[in-house]
């Protein structure tokens, strides 16, 4: 275990949460999804948990089906910098579509957010998975999976460009001299590629950690890869240990393979957890969670991950249909997913939507059977941290109080933040300016 | 003066100010434009003076010869964002470009913000009067003057339809029944227009004060008709008090012309206040300030405004030199008021660059002539409010320290905040939600 980092974690704050039932909850604030002081709580609970970082997922598109969270919610952008405002070491980090928004705007938005913060931000890059997201932004159609992944790419070259604008020394800001910055320490980009073009320089410069921290979360093959080659960091979600690992080597290899340490991206579980002070407690919180959802709303929310295909055609108590590729070209890794869970076990389409929207996950139990399965996954290498969801509104505030002090005490989790920059905590480089890099290498060349 | 509203105040907060060398005041933080503290402070000071809103400016494109402040600072979504967490009272309004962002992106942004500020956002909507912003964008040009405002207007349709989504009781959270909102009040936009095509609804519902409180700040003819049909507040800027009377009949009068009620429009005016506890004390601050910036930053600052036009080829003593049309495209309004006062005073052009960069404004004085400057337009329909601009490092502590009392006194400023909404102070109406007008109008006629 020597020089191993320690355990990381991230809080998903989410509202009225990622299940269409939770809302319900008598302890759920029927409004969460809008209310600022319910964000600001659960972000100092993650921080008081010493938690690397919150993070706000997001999407483009809803129907009259879509989860109430979905339906009113606050734009990932916006909460974190007013969450930055009022936490001082955690990690604020937020989706943002690389297929529905301009590079310039993304790239000075998060650059401005990590100066707000202090060198504490962080950016999910997705490629939009709804279909009709095209529909919000005038385009004639989603582009296929493996055009936005290539947008994707170019995408996040424009970006780290443009926050490379500036050199780190370049504001000289010499009062007597008059002298306000280096010239020759300020970069027009001059990106013309395949789908953008765009000139720079950013009208912002580059922060205490460089640039914001890169995540990715999607797990299809063109995911991996991008992941692999340029994130700092990886969302992952995997009902089985096994595959968690597969998934971990797989990721770990290909950043190798792109001449990265593999050590230099993180790789972070995203699990729901459940926790009573007995097990059958716990089972107790899951079942009223559980119920609170219909089998009509459970079949709805299924549909939204197949192109908001309609489930209510086919019998609710004969095997999940065969539904061929629907789903590949937005949802994959997770259509794909049930699909292979359906025919293992052999479910019906309602055994699917129920277990779908209430997923019991495995790390339902007693505080201390949550560290173990935590410590087992941290030790066997199927994850460098985990992403904690609210599964029940008190989810976070249990986790933080009961399972953090355990893993502290193993000594696999921090009982202080290293730093108070996200990538000083999470373990992940810095990244050197690209110009400065040239002039160095310029240098040892001549 | 009975029934006359009171007077309005926004605070311009510009980190190292519109000026090329007020950076090298000997009071000003190097990097104020990235400090969150000193935007902090300043937000604090503008809501202890009882301000309507603070208001930050933007821009999209940047060049060396860029002023300190343009080169390197937050963006405004961003920036406010995090101001709206620590202030409760204050307005937080914001510029963003409609022609180089997606509505869909702009509606979400602005009223999450105004979620996250319980109704105190605004939106200043701008067409970006720089040439080079295109080439941030991906676009092959600029779009004419004319056509960017035909633009901004059906921008602005897109996203008022947008806000209005939801209908303000849509959300009926029965916990009991179920019932998360009331599918009658959910409304799809379908926008199909010239320029944008946009289908909705938008993923977050109305705030308190109904949608965010709509700015504009052309003084154009195309922008004065986008701010009398449209608008809620107006940001305008005139030499002479003669032109801010003849620009407020104007406006209120186009409002009229389009149905509204003139009081339903604020005007407000933008100026730079140097104040000294004695005449010479206030010329003295303004001396300071001048003294800052050199004939060459000058002439590189008054060139932004004329497509970056190169003026050093110019003598410096001889009369402003002729340059046809050329702005026109761009900072039409500012370009033609220099060419009116070039030649009614008989300029030369170092005289134009060294008062363009250092305005010595009229607003320069001891705190009562200050005030009465104020009261003036007031009582004389020149303005309903000011915008102040920070022409020294400390002017705005100052203002709130020794003119607001003396406003207050008077009887024409506020002593405490009407509301806690912007709407609520500004006192401009809160829109109806288009659809339950509909229905309302509906009714009647069955």
């Amino acid at each position: 275990m020597s020089g191993k980092k320690l355990l990381k974690f991230g809080a998903i704050l989410q509202g009225l949460g990622a299940h269409t039932g939770l809302w319900r909850h008598p302890d759920m604030p029927v409004d969460a999804s809008v209310n600022l002081e319910f964000y600001k709580r659960q972000a100092r609970t993650a921080e008081a948990g010493k938690f690397d970082l919150i993070f706000i997922a997001d999407g483009l598109f809803i129907t009259e089906d879509s989860l109430p969270h979905f339906l009113n919610r606050f734009e990932p952008i916006t909460i974190l910098s007013a969450l930055a405002a009022v936490t001082s070491k955690i990690g604020l980090v937020g989706t943002l579509s690389t297929s529905y928004s301009e590079p310039f705007n993304a790239a000075r938005q998060f650059a401005s957010l990590d100066h707000i913060s202090a060198g504490r931000a962080g950016w999910n890059v997705v490629t939009s998975p709804l279909e009709g997201s095209a529909l919000n932004y005038g385009k004639d159609g989603h582009p296929s999976h493996a055009q936005r992944y290539r947008m994707a790419e170019e995408y996040l070259q424009v970006v780290r460009g443009l926050w490379d604008s500036w050199e780190d020394d370049a504001f000289v800001r010499d009062k007597d001299t008059g002298v306000f910055f280096d010239r020759s320490k300020f970069h027009t980009l001059d990106h013309k590629g395949e789908f953008f073009s765009v000139r720079g320089p950013l009208n912002i410069g580059r922060s205490k950690q460089g640039q914001p921290v890169v995540f990715q979360a999607g797990s299809s093959e063109a995911g991996k890869n991008l992941a692999a080659r340029s994130a700092d960091a990886v969302l992952t979600e995997h009902a089985y240990i096994e595959d968690a690992k597969q998934f971990y080597r797989d990721v770990k290899a290909r950043a190798a393979a792109y001449g990265r340490s593999p050590d230099d991206i993180a790789i972070l579980h995203g699990i729901g957890v459940i926790i009573g002070r007995t097990e059958d407690e716990a089972k107790a919180k899951y079942e009223e969670i559980a119920n609170l959802v219909t089998i009509e709303k459970a079949i709805a929310h299924l549909g939204r991950f197949y192109e908001h295909h309609d489930f209510t055609q086919y019998p609710l108590d004969a095997p999940f249909p065969d539904l061929g590729d629907l789903g590949s070209n937005s949802y994959r890794s997770t259509t794909e997913r049930i699909r292979r869970i359906a025919r293992e076990e052999n479910l019906t389409l309602r055994q699917v939507a129920l277990r779908f929207v209430s997923p019991p996950g495995g790390f339902m139990g007693t505080p201390a059977q949550i560290a173990d399965l935590i410590q087992r996954y941290y030790e066997e290498e199927a994850a460098d941290g985990f992403f904690i969801q609210s599964v029940t509104p008190s989810a976070l505030e249990e986790f933080v109080e009961l399972v953090i002090p355990i893993l502290q005490q193993r000594g696999i989790y921090r009982t202080e933040y290293e730093a108070d920059t996200l990538r000083g905590n999470l373990g992940v480089p810095i990244p050197a300016n690209r110009h400065a890099l040239a002039t160095t290498a310029a240098d040892a060349q001549g």
